[in-house]
């Protein structure tokens, strides 16, 4: 009964009110989340990490819908994606890469069935029109096979750069949040007292799991160097870089007060080395 | 019990959360949806065309409330209207012309009754004091007539500017999207094969309704002619100028991955041509 | 089972997004009314503003969670606090300041308690960790003591400066909101015909209420006279500078149809003084 919803088409125009609109007349009861509608044009990649972050933090069954569509009209498949947690509706165009690698078991099906459609759909905006008539449907209990075909094999973007060692873990940034905080790719992350294990995230196997002291672990990016990684924000003077591990569980690059993103002067893929 | 919100108040401060703290402590159970917050300041034309082309996808008998109010705490009157589809709240400055023109038939009410109030009715938030008590009573059944006494006639803006003709339809840019797709007043617009269907929007006359060819059509607009009507976004090279039928039904000059409104450099109510 | 949210994590980052899938886990049902997530970062004045101003107009009972944190993962408590009206979910550092000084009667207590945390709590997101979880079980009806340990004496922020005299009304700037227009700490005002009535904010001595004329009142602000009290914008020409009673009862400077902060160029603690 719950729906979140992650699109880049803002809110200064009701398109996300529309989709809401559909979804309500679907499903009237629903409980709808937003997660983003800031996601920038058209990156399918960002998209993909806001759902893959967010989604462990929602009810078993929550569907997410995720709509960054530069490719409606043409060619690419509507689809949908269950998990044992969640279930996934939006493009075929690799949104749902990170919570594929990370389940287990998952299975797809196409929205191909007209039954599940609004009445009349548009060749511009399948958001309204499939997408959101299948999130409402699957938020009420329709079986996932109902709306399509089987896909075998969902685009997918490729997975974070990360190699792990035992004396040098390398990455790459993924993301930039709102506050310049500049997460990496080198996560998950859990602290066990004050060292770290790094279990990497989409790779799940267990001999790759690695312990290392967060006090004389060195991070190399940009052309600096940052020592230590930190328990939190508050451990460092204002203005400071430190690294610590971010919420989502992956080593971030953050500023006291200000923006590590703005001060390395990084985006998304540059490198990331931890010297354990 | 769905009530969707459109004002001009941004969501930086709170007003749009108290009009919701209001409405629910009236309506507990009442579904909110937000349109957009960032309609321009006082500019009821753009308020307008967004409660028109998001109502038609919410459930029968949605309250839609829309506060733009320069005239908040003057002579303007306080009003709803009931269509067949759908109830309206909000100042009566022209905010409900189009859905007036869209509906067989309408009726309006003033809010003078001050039971349907709050206790203290301010002269600067009519939005928190007069208009979303009005809306949440209506979403749980209070029939219209209760709320204050008959208006015979509202308040109309001029109907867009549309001219449809065998060979020329004349229109103007209607509303620019935060992706820079410019909407025009062509509309409405249905796909018949490869063929384009005229049903001019608010002119009820079937007579009207006028065929042509979607690739042999120019349209024409601030010195430049675009050729063909397109079906979506991809069917044009990245960075290209296209017209194509937009999600509520009116002819858009767009660009695939651009901004329409800044290459053509227009504003709502430049002219646009469309020979057919 | 309403909950509302005020926190400086902006809407581009699934952040707040994560809060609510958190809440909703533990409390289905709940309502979920944005106040604001655009206060600025780490400006915890404006979100005890915020809320303060927010929190009548909202059910009894109505839990008020606030998430401005410069200090998460250091020893600064979590706390939630009970008054006769709402509760209140935050970390202890003087957003509810307002709230307390307003209320009769409060009592106080820690988030020590791990039952009602989630299961992993990370150093950095207590908003999503220990927040969120014990704002959803207090709208579920848990008890307050249940949360922790009792707190005597929350950190609370100077109260905004104002000093009512029978002559001159001396106050400051309190908020300036998006639309510039520029509160003050000089209210609660309000009418009673021509005349203003002033009920000093958080001074609960009926000997200080003061009684003045409306139209030979003067305002003094940077460096300019405002002649009269207005009773709302459209009394004076667009342009035109005006002081007027708020929408939550505090005396502002506005512009019709304009910005009063760019004008007058003050920020918050400026001075203001009422010659009445």
């Amino acid at each position: 009964m719950m729906i979140t919803l992650t699109t880049d088409f803002g809110l200064d125009d009701p398109y996300v009110g529309v989709m809401k609109g559909v979804m309500l007349s679907i499903a009237p009861e629903a409980q709808l989340v937003d997660l983003s509608h800031a996601v920038p044009a058209q990156d399918v990649r960002t998209a993909a990490y806001v759902v893959y972050a967010a989604q462990p933090y929602f009810p078993k069954g929550t569907v997410h819908l995720a709509v960054i569509d530069p490719g409606v009209g043409t060619e690419r498949l509507p689809i949908a994606i269950q998990t044992a947690q969640a279930l996934f509706v939006g493009p075929d165009n690799g949104l749902f890469t990170y919570v594929m690698e990370d389940a287990a078991h998952w299975k797809a099906t196409t929205l191909s069935n007209p039954e599940y459609h609004l009445a009349h759909v548009s060749k511009v905006f399948h958001g309204r029109d499939i997408f959101a008539p299948a999130a409402a449907h699957l938020s009420i209990g329709l079986d996932l096979d109902r709306l399509g075909d089987p896909v075998e094999n969902p685009v997918r973007l490729p997975l974070p750069y990360l190699v792990p060692g035992r004396q040098e873990l390398k990455g790459e940034v993924l993301h930039i949040d709102r506050f310049g905080n500049v997460v990496t790719s080198v996560g998950r992350l859990r602290w066990n007292g004050e060292d770290l294990i790094l279990d990497p995230a989409f790779r799940a196997d267990p001999a790759h799991e690695i312990r290392f002291a967060s006090h004389t672990a060195t991070v190399e990016i940009a052309g600096r160097t940052v020592h230590g990684i930190q328990p939190t924000y508050g451990t460092v003077e204002i203005g400071e870089m430190m690294a610590l591990v971010g919420s989502t569980g992956f080593l971030e690059l953050a500023v006291r007060q200000g923006s590590a993103a703005r001060r390395l002067d990084v985006r998304p893929g540059a490198a990331v080395i931890v010297r354990t």
